[in-house]
């Protein structure tokens, strides 16, 4: 674009287009080209147009050199919110850039649970400064977050929780409310406790709304409540919010009191994360590594295909067994891939079914034999299919039924494997405290390449020379 | 177990216990022992204590047998909320016991949007009849619900929207509220609309809650709010509510009216939904086939793993051309697999990475290039490790210092193939309209077993004979 006049649009329509359909590739288009003429001023217009969220995305779609020149611009009116949609390798640059000071100003600003997520990512010095220069209560209640374990609930809530005694009436409540300085930002439900801060009941803030003023919290609150352990495992958390449809839900202490709160809106991003893992570790990634430098990404991606070569090496050995079977029947090398990729195919279709259904809870222990028994039926119907189809190409493509009967046998014996692997697979690595969609996948296909190769050249040996 | 005592827990203290955890093993052995002893009242106080999310697991777990018995003895009693948390399957299944009258009347009892998820399932026939046998303006409702696009903002939103006027103060709001029957049953914010019903902003009951009576709304309100077009595809939606952290969302008509709200927790389900298919896509499965009976689950795998089966055949008519030369040198046969393994592997790294980047929007046409050149130079470090950790074993195994030079050099060419294509291949597809999640895995692995064999076995053909 050359000489479109640099007519600024009114304020208040637009940053709503924008807010919905988020940064645009113009806004990018802009930010780069204000950098090369150095207009501090235009980066600074951009940047408080967008939401948090997408001057995050902008920072990540930046180079590290733009990145730490547009953070120098606008690190005085940078949102403090902007820091908790940073993908990490991107966060822990920012925070670098914007040093201990700043970090720690965003820190006070932010709710706890956010707080806390910055914090862990720093060093022990850099974390040890920025704690000692908080107030002691903030500092109290952020230490105590770092305690939880990783990836727990208590990691997840924030300590922020509107909550009313049982004796109060809705009037009581609202007087409450308007006059308290306390209480969190947003908040979807009011939790009624006793005198032990012990969790008795919820209620909806619609329903408080709609109630008139004498009426008792303790009549409208809904007494079945989903009280979570603080030291819940969050992929517990999310599935508990999933299958509830729950808004937001109580987190307790050992004693069973109310110490804070999970909200919905922190458990769509562990949903979404743990989604993410799922899906790298079926292709073997680890975690996404879009935002990590290119030296960083092989070194992961090196150390993930070193299990694919163990196992193409231990499928190559069997291979070299039957090399002078081989050197006597070439079509057998030509035929050969496609029993193990068969194999292969169907068992990673039942793997990656059994993890997601060991994930939803729909696979345990106790319907595993049931489970079994369909995959079996599933692997046994499929087999024979493909066995018929690629006995007759065979047949046709080399001109003999004994190779194409031997091509079949070996065909339904590896799918019919794999579909017993698929399921046995990860049951049993559950069963030992590894994560079957990182491990299921690999010791599968490791056994459907030896077991393929070995039986397809092991018939071909004894039947066929 | 024999002779435990039957005494009946009290009723309140353990049905929260119960919630937290879901159902168990234990309820599921209960229903089975009550079954066979043909008691009634065992069967309908279990489901009664459960969530209906988890007599949906309940009916899930049940063959298709005990599920007519069960839905049989339950359908007086049965929250008609079961029947959205149910999978599509049993859905139809369970739809199909309760017949025409008792749907309908489950219908009248949802949210709009839960009913029109309903009505769309079933055949035209039965649509008809339970729509006409409707009060109006909840047929009139669903009728609209139903001609909009599937997938689209208008099948997620729910009709009943909580608005205000502009004029309104925070406490003609509150009386309104609680003067009114019409709201729906929970929502989080409040809009104010304008006089030709435009939203024109948002207000969070918690700040509703904790303003003073006089306070006008429009002082309180946020007036940069998403609004969502009602043609919004839904993975769209959901990228809006998880990229802005939005817990409601208003959607309106062509001409800008409110018609409806999304809420978050329909948007969680869209969340899991769509992750659930791009890890089913990428292990080509399609969809999770968990609860559909084995003959279906073999005829969907069959036709996913054709493509498998297209693509070995091609790698296979490629070796085939080179059998005199495997013939001459069988130490080909067995290190050929090593060669398309890791190029397939290290490619289905990449293009995984790539589908998840393209879904987030952090990989766009317009940073192609810089991602492209990110993944060659991964794919550089990458195969340069493997060639020579590979060159080094094929030369001891072998003693061939040329062979090893053969495998290195066909080893770097496939896996720098992989890179680019796992970046090119799902941006080509996106440009074509075609979901890459489904189609980029099998494409890539085709090129990389083809070109795999071909450059292995042609090096080899040229330097090796």
């Amino acid at each position: 674009m050359t000489d479109h006049p640099a007519v600024q649009p009114p304020e208040a329509e637009p940053a709503e287009e924008e807010e919905l359909y988020g940064l645009s590739e113009e806004d990018l288009r802009r930010v780069r080209e204000a950098l090369e003429t150095n207009q501090v001023a235009q980066i600074e217009a951009i940047a408080e147009r967008l939401h948090a969220a997408d001057v995050a995305d902008l920072l990540e779609r930046l180079t590290s050199e733009e990145r730490r020149i547009v953070v120098g611009i606008i690190r005085g009116t940078l949102d403090p919110e902007t820091l908790t949609y940073l993908d990490e390798t991107v966060r822990e640059e920012v925070i670098e850039i914007l040093g201990p000071r700043d970090v720690a100003q965003a820190i006070t600003e932010l709710d706890s649970d956010d707080a806390v997520e910055l914090l862990e990512d720093l060093d022990e010095d850099e974390k040890q400064r920025i704690l000692a220069s908080l107030p002691p209560t903030e500092r109290a209640i952020l230490v105590e977050g770092l305690t939880f374990p990783e990836e727990s609930a208590g990691r997840l809530m924030q300590r922020e929780v509107a909550t009313v005694p049982t004796s109060w009436t809705v009037g009581e409540t609202i007087d409450y409310m308007r006059a308290s300085g306390e209480l969190p930002d947003d908040f979807y439900d009011l939790f009624v406790v006793d005198p032990k801060h012990k969790p008795v009941g919820s209620v909806p803030l619609s329903r408080v709304l709609r109630s008139r003023r004498p009426i008792r919290i303790t009549d409208i609150m809904d007494s079945e409540i989903d009280v979570i352990p603080v030291e819940t495992d969050r992929e517990e958390v999310a599935r508990l919010f999933r299958q509830y449809g729950l808004v937001s839900a109580p987190v307790v202490d050992e004693h069973g009191r109310l110490i804070g709160v999970i909200t919905v809106d922190d458990v769509v991003d562990v949903i979404d994360e743990e989604a993410e893992e799922d899906l790298m570790a079926i292709a073997r990634v680890g975690e996404s590594d879009f935002h990590v430098p290119a030296h960083q990404t092989a070194f992961r991606r090196i150390r993930w295909l070193l299990v694919t070569l163990f196992n193409t090496i231990l499928a190559a050995s069997v291979i070299s067994r039957f090399e002078t079977t081989i050197e006597q029947l070439v079509a057998l090398a030509v035929l050969m891939p496609i029993v193990a990729a068969m194999g292969g195919n169907a068992g990673m279709q039942v793997v990656t079914v059994a993890v997601r259904a060991l994930a939803t809870r729909d696979l345990t222990h106790a319907n595993a034999y049931k489970v079994l028994g369909k995959e079996i039926s599933v692997a046994l119907m499929t087999s024979v299919v493909f066995a018929a189809v690629m006995g007759v190409i065979a047949w046709v493509w080399f001109g003999r039924w004994d190779l194409a009967l031997v091509l079949s046998g070996a065909m339904i014996f590896n799918i019919i494997w794999a579909g017993f692997a698929g399921i046995a697979i990860p049951l049993t690595l559950q069963r030992m405290g590894v994560d079957p969609a990182v491990a299921a996948g690999p010791f599968l296909t490791t056994t459907t390449d030896v077991l393929g190769f070995f039986v397809f050249l092991g018939l071909a040996t004894l039947f066929l020379l």
